[in-house]
């Protein structure tokens, strides 16, 4: 049995894309019998950004309400705040840092590439790449999947873990990074891939009035209603097939093809379709997000589930070097 | 009543040096009504430094029993290894990592002094002004002694800790360093200052034999024994009349000026007087020292005022943090 970890970025309401694109596959994938899953909120890494508590509060609230909306089960995943067990993080991150040499957080593209604006860098962000690596090992990890710019952070991480095996004894699992080579890109409302920074984002969540609002500012070109329409070059059309049923999406594609259907049409049926796809994601969404004790209640239920583990693991560490 | 705080590394068993110059001045100190004294053994720190954790171990257990020996009462002072309430200072470290700026540790002249050789500097020597902050700062400390090349860093556990206060709310006090300015040089056995790095040391808790050899080794000019000796220019005397009583002082200090008198005579009172003055520590020494529970009972008295403080310190930070 593999356990897999992934850290969760406390950035605040998923929209449509990170739905598609990465909860709900790593959902269904911890839903696989055989592995374990570990994922966390990593809210002790949102520190080196966000300073307001509140913001990362609700940052936080939100991120795991979307994510229980997504069909997670805590009962099965071991969903977490990392915040809720910083002192087990933060301990292993100090003794990993005596291990960790200079040049190697110095030497990160992630830290090269803020080179040019140093007063923005906190000691944080300079040294996160140790507490990843705290994050990944204090849950003996096998698999770690990343994106490929986190590839020179796994290896970071092997790298450190190996010394500290070394160094004190063999406590820890050397983790594998799984590099998901083709995430799916999730269209925008202006067609380029969909992301907070562009603003072009559908944010599932929003009350009914202000999604259709969103909705119709997908951006279409100026074909009139009666004429016949390329369904794989719009943006409305692209982001229906994703959420319609498959018969719905074959049924607008013989619109677009027939004319005389405007993509007024399709947003109004796109707007209708994301309602019925989501409508559970919304209910849960808001329950858990506008109750924080029935949110707590989830996240308590993999907290101490990690714990356990956590507890464990600095208990043998602590008596390798001999501090217990 | 101020609180002064004072961190102790855990460098091995102290010598007659580290005892006059520092340990029973500071044992005197914290004796002192009207202030609490704080004293830790700053093993977290040890490991930048040391990576063999019996070696850490015994420089922890010498420490300890030294103080112990030099009449520390962990009833009256709060006396404590840092390593067990690793997790305390190790979770506000991080927490003020995500505050300090990258160029106010690299500007570090600790830090600038090693920029040389980078290959052995270890990211936590690279953030230990920021763990030294939190050290200080956890248990609320309104003065810290420090020599003058710790000027800078109290200068930065000020900034830090402002900066703390500014974005969550005024949990912690503003500590100032005391700059010992006239630290007492104690003479080697070559008449430099005493110190392990010279091996110009003399270690009152070795055996009576190799106790005597060292003494023996003690650099004398070649004044034949019959003629006057200047006892204010010769190591042994200088070494004896921080140690003898006044009486004894003044009577060699007529033996010296009389001739007659040969550097042998006065190594051998020198011997003795170490061990008489001595003998209580002595004893006490290798008591604590070869009997780690009795130890432990005396640290643990320490350690369970410490984490009072500690833990009452971090429910604030968490909550002003929201992460309670």
């Amino acid at each position: 049995m593999a356990r897999i970890l992934t850290g969760i970025q406390a950035t605040g309401r998923p929209h449509l894309g990170n739905l598609l694109g990465a909860i709900e596959p790593a959902v269904q994938l911890s839903a696989q019998p055989g592995n374990e899953s570990f994922l966390f909120i990593a809210d002790l890494h949102s520190l080196t950004a966000i300073k307001n508590p509140v913001e990362l509060e609700q940052n936080t609230r939100a991120v795991a309400s979307a994510w229980l909306a997504s069909g997670l089960d805590p009962e099965k995943t071991v969903f977490y705040r990392q915040s809720r067990l910083a002192h087990y993080h933060t301990e292993l991150t100090w003794y990993l840092s005596c291990l960790t040499p200079y040049p190697m957080l110095a030497n990160a593209h992630s830290f090269k590439d803020k080179a040019e604006r140093l007063s923005d860098v906190n000691a944080g962000l300079f040294t996160y790449p140790v507490l990843m690596t705290a994050d990944i090992i204090l849950y003996q990890a096998d698999y770690v999947p990343v994106g490929k710019d986190q590839k020179q952070h796994l290896e970071m991480a092997r790298d450190i873990t190996e010394s500290f095996n070394r160094v004190y004894g063999e406590v820890f699992k050397i983790p594998a990074e799984v590099i998901n080579e083709e995430v799916m890109t999730i269209p925008g409302t202006d067609g380029q891939k969909m992301s907070k920074s562009y603003n072009n984002y559908i944010d599932i969540f929003l009350p009914e009035n202000e999604l259709n609002k969103v909705i119709k500012k997908i951006v279409s070109d100026a074909t009139p209603l009666e004429e016949p329409k390329n369904p794989d070059t719009d943006n409305t059309f692209k982001i229906f097939s994703l959420v319609g049923t498959p018969e719905q999406v074959a049924e607008m594609r013989k619109n677009y093809l027939a004319g005389g259907y405007g993509y007024g049409h399709a947003k109004k049926e796109l707007y209708e379709a994301i309602l019925t796809r989501f409508s559970r994601h919304r209910e849960i969404y808001n329950y858990y997000f506008e109750n924080p004790e029935a949110l707590e209640k989830q996240l308590k239920i993999g907290e101490e589930k990690a714990e356990a583990v956590a507890r464990k693991t600095m208990e043998e560490v602590r008596k390798l070097m001999r501090f217990a």
